[in-house]
């Protein structure tokens, strides 16, 4: 009983590198796959994306399958990642925000108050978002890796949307959160009905896994995630627990976070290049798998230095099933995509069994 | 022998709060101090301010001294911190830098290769820095609370001169880390000689006490900043090992490193709210003092909000020697200076003994 059907994607890679690892078995080679692969750092996006909002370009689903593409033809990584963008949810319920290039998420009328929670209505994916599912309709028929599909988690999506932009501190993020107790949850519901709602309809539509981008959970004190931020993922992983592929999250600056991150009943665990991923396997205990965890900034370092990094992360994991190798966040856009080949080929060639 | 002349303001303040916590001894209360508490949130810091950069502002004694001063009136904090900023000995050396006002440290000539060592010669700080020292002079005479003088560590100088302006990924300071260890080391060695000589004035002008900031050592992992940043720290702290006055060092973000920077030879170490205060001690050992940690996100918070975290705070310290209370970062520009005050007014009633 996986609640999919027979034909799902799922089924097809079952046994590939990808999927056993995220699901914390042997695999025959540590699965490789880079959080922003799709994107900014390579040329033939750089040729493809027209002007304007991405908000636009993921609107044109062969343009974008063509995105998830390009970096899959080029590195040979185990898995695609969707080319979206965490706030297409909110904006396709009609909560005005854009996503202005070399800023990020920025609206002109951020979350205030009660009276805001009217403009998060809940998403309907086949009339809201029709353009995600057959983005991901058109790669499965083309893709020979398991496709994951995404969402932003709840606490990362509300600091969008209170912030009016990114911010470094989150100041009005946590006086709502630490001042509103009751206003904030019901946002952080509805935040997360949006992201069940939106991974549901990747899944249905043949995504094989899921990750749940909660990037700035690191920025909370262990007892105000475990209180605030918790419950709400939790929930959004248990509301899709009759959809049998793997759950991913991740996060920056975690590393305090991790056993409680890990409690909210995901599969695999991002995290970034400050905790040594034997250290983050020892607190998410041996059940999860993990992801990660190469700093992005040592990729502009000389090749030597990249590569005793690299080394340095799979020696750490001695071999144990249930790693997927990943950076500690996402490409930066001046990143030579040729480094990130020989990541790819050096983390295969030292793996594969 | 504390290297020092026994009127050194260090022995009339040798019994206080501050003092005696730095030193991880019982003290009469718990002593409390915020990073940033003098400028940006203060309305009478804005009154005296006058326009242009700081770096203007900087070199009038009278001027710095007063808004030394102001948040210790206001306040009642135990520890007065001089005005001042980690680049001015870059500066005072002829490394053009400025500090642009919602920006931070800016040189349009960044730290490129080897030649530009020769842009940071030995600081003399009676004959670059004397409006520093001159300050130390005023405030001494009128401060009774021990001064903390300070400086920048030297990875977070790096990584400014570097960078040529603030970042988040560090991408070419760590691409010369890893690239080039030998010049890496030579610059952070110029570095560390000019925070000895900026410290070592300021304690002889008389400054009771020193902080070295590394505020961004945190993006760095273990095995990186074990080996290219550790030693450097270690230089500085051992360097002014003859004068005895207590040495705080601090950053954001730190939780991984707290064991392999308490290793440098520090008397202090300030930690952000990421790391419960409790857990801190525990990875610094039971010889150290600990500074913080409220989150300064949370000051923008309902009263209740702050007061549970601070009590939070208290009660994870469980009343052991050695604790100074502080944000776990600067205080934000948009703080209330009242909530502030408030702060200050509960961690001493509920420590006073």
């Amino acid at each position: 009983m996986t609640g999919l059907p027979d034909d799902h994607p799922s089924q097809k890679f079952r046994d590939s590198a990808y999927m056993r690892a995220a699901r914390n078995r042997p695999a025959d080679r540590t699965p490789v796959w880079f959080q922003r692969q799709a994107g900014r750092s390579l040329p033939e996006y750089r040729a493809v994306r027209t002007e304007g909002s991405i908000l636009d370009t993921i609107l044109n689903p062969e343009l974008s399958a063509e995105i998830t593409m390009q970096p899959v033809r080029r590195y040979g990584v185990d898995a695609a990642i969707l080319y979206s963008d965490i706030v297409v949810p909110i904006t396709a319920v009609g909560f005005g925000m854009d996503v202005v290039p070399g800023v990020g998420p920025v609206t002109e009328q951020p979350f205030a108050g009660r009276a805001d929670l009217s403009r998060l209505r809940l998403l309907e994916p086949d009339v809201d978002t029709p353009h995600v599912i057959e983005t991901v309709k058109l790669l499965v028929n083309e893709l020979e890796v398991p496709l994951i599909g995404f969402a932003g988690a709840p606490f990362t999506l509300a600091s969008y949307l209170i912030e009016g932009r990114p911010s470094r501190t989150y100041t009005r993020t946590k006086a709502l959160m630490l001042g509103d107790e009751q206003l904030w949850h019901d946002l952080m519901e509805r935040l997360g009905d949006l992201a069940i709602a939106s991974l549901r309809s990747q899944i249905l539509a043949g995504a094989s896994a899921v990750q749940l981008f909660d990037s700035w959970a690191g920025s909370l004190d262990r007892t105000s995630y475990e209180r605030y931020v918790a419950p709400h993922t939790t929930r959004v992983i248990s509301e899709l627990s009759d959809l049998d592929v793997p759950k991913a999250q991740f996060g920056v600056g975690t590393g305090e976070l991790l056993q409680a991150m890990a409690a909210t009943g995901v599969d695999l665990l991002g995290v970034d290049w400050r905790v040594p991923i034997d250290v983050a396997r020892e607190r998410i205990g041996p059940d999860i798998a993990v992801q990660g965890n190469l700093d992005p900034a040592i990729l502009g370092a000389p090749w030597p230095a990249v590569e005793a990094a690299v080394r340095d992360i799979l020696t750490r994991n001695a071999g144990r099933p249930g790693h997927v190798f990943n950076l500690g966040h996402g490409v930066l856009p001046e990143t030579d995509p040729t480094v990130l080949e020989r990541v790819v080929e050096l983390v295969h060639a030292e793996t594969s069994k």
